[in-house]
């Protein structure tokens, strides 16, 4: 890919994982002339100007989308109203913005209504990440042989779409285009619903530690954190990790995705009262049942070849 | 660890995933001068016998254990009982008798009753295994750098549970000694719980698709399988692997850890409506104070190095 800029100049409004992972992936395959970087922390903005991974990191909003082709806003949902007002006035006229969130019918609601006459609105998703934040923990690898959601809403310009699509493809992403609404239920179950699953467990766990100590239960019910970690290869493990995402990314994504976790929620809180009536009952034949029903669609996920690899490497179990 | 045979003959009573690998194990570092295997299945018997890791296949389970030093139960929990009664009388004076299920005091009411007078019981759980199943799945390095947990009885002889320590020790086990109750609590919360909440959440997808057709929902809201299996990597994926774990073995597991499952089910379920509340309500706070905890107990694993390495090659988000 390198050599064939695709923007002119692109503007990375915040600067975390993602932010940060784009950059460096146009940088190293020249996607764009010139890359601007703006964070709304100073710190941030300093990691940014020592790690050198863009052209330019600038203290003011303005200076950093000013003339850019292309501006991607890279923070968390929360913020986007307020940044897309700020950084309206000073957007070229054919520009595109697009943006990296995770939810996107509340991002059409908070950006849709800044965007000018004349510059186009591409909302995106990277459906990648890892459980690490910060300009310093990206790399230019991040959305290699994953999934890029573009979400236009109906009359978005289709160069303007087409454009952002090719530059996704450069970065190593497959692209798809969605429907906002289908786009905010599928990530609801196939993301936000198991995050929410395992920042509770893990949390549950965390406070039982204290819980089982202030009641002063016999000795052998007394569970440390460090047993806990110690045995968590059997399952635990991978919901800890997933549960160590960044916190502020995670609120906003529940607070702007409600009605569809909440659906999502409601139906696994009663699968979940049935099954624990299941047990409680003894009732052997509908559990047997409910796990030997759950294999078919792990087989789908290997067939579809989306499985990943740590299972050869990674053993688990009970 | 070659050429130095810890027990002259070991029988593996049930060839699944666990106790091929402990036949592969034994093997390849000629840790037995002997290796008998039975199943209760002819099919799995025959694939035994071609797979060759072991010195004999027995049709007759009295054949298998006779003049056996260790005999393991590697079938199910529910099986205990059963197997125990019925080998019961060909058991050699001064062998050993343990296991590897992944529930502690279930298997000493249902195995302990029967040990001969003159035989040892020395109870085991390797912390190790893959969502797959099977005597082709295992492998000899199953058991590396994994705990087992060994909850020998009150009063039970010293130095069967050294030797059997040593054994697992040869297999590349850490292995620690622990009272049977704390051990099912233990599990509970590191393995079964987030197993359960694997399975049910894997299931409630598994029926969304049928359910929402069956609405004739309108078109944004239909989701296929296919979906799923795609955007899977931002979480979802995860919880597949987990649920495609032996359903007759986690049924029994189930069963037999009833009190602390239902325990700690009870606790996640406060804590997940709690969360839901936070998400309805739109309290920002809370959910954000809830996710930063959750991190703590993830470094913790990360500083005691059970943290695997999938999280570099495997990455992640929303």
């Amino acid at each position: 890919m390198s050599g064939t800029a695709l923007y002119d100049r692109v503007a990375l409004v915040g600067i975390g994982l993602i932010g940060s992972s784009i950059a460096r992936a146009l940088r190293r395959d020249k996607l764009a002339r010139h890359v601007a970087c703006w964070s709304r922390r100073p710190e941030t903005r300093e990691t940014t100007r020592r790690l050198d991974f863009c052209d330019s990191v600038h203290d003011a909003l303005a200076d950093a989308v000013r003339d850019a082709d292309l501006v991607i806003l890279c923070a968390p949902l929360g913020a986007n109203a307020e940044l897309a007002a700020a950084m309206a006035p000073h957007l070229k006229k054919g520009a595109t913005i697009s943006d990296v969130g995770s939810v996107k019918q509340a991002v059409i609601r908070d950006v849709g209504p800044h965007v000018p006459e004349g510059v186009h609105f591409v909302p995106g998703h990277p459906v990648a990440g890892t459980e690490h934040s910060g300009p310093d923990s990206g790399f230019a690898e991040l959305f290699e042989r994953r999934w890029c959601i573009l979400t236009p809403p109906p009359g978005t310009d289709q160069d303007a779409v087409a454009r952002l699509t090719r530059l996704w493809q450069a970065m190593g992403s497959k692209v798809e285009i969605m429907d906002a609404k289908h786009h905010d239920r599928v990530l609801a179950i196939t993301s936000h619903l198991p995050h929410l699953i395992a920042y509770t467990i893990v949390g549950t766990v965390t406070d039982l530690e204290d819980h089982l100590k202030r009641e002063a239960a016999d000795a052998g019910t007394i569970i440390d954190r460090a047993e806990i970690v110690k045995f968590s290869a059997g399952g635990f493990r991978d919901f800890t990790r997933i549960a160590a995402s960044d916190p502020i990314m995670w609120r906003d994504i529940f607070l702007n995705n409600r009605e569809s976790v909440l659906e999502m929620l409601g139906r696994l809180s009663e699968d979940l009262a049935a099954l624990q009536r299941a047990i409680r009952w003894g009732e052997g034949d509908k559990l047997e049942a409910w796990f030997r029903r759950t294999r078919v669609i792990r087989r789908g996920i290997i067939d579809a070849g989306q499985a990943g690899t740590f299972a050869a490497t990674e053993p688990e179990k009970p």
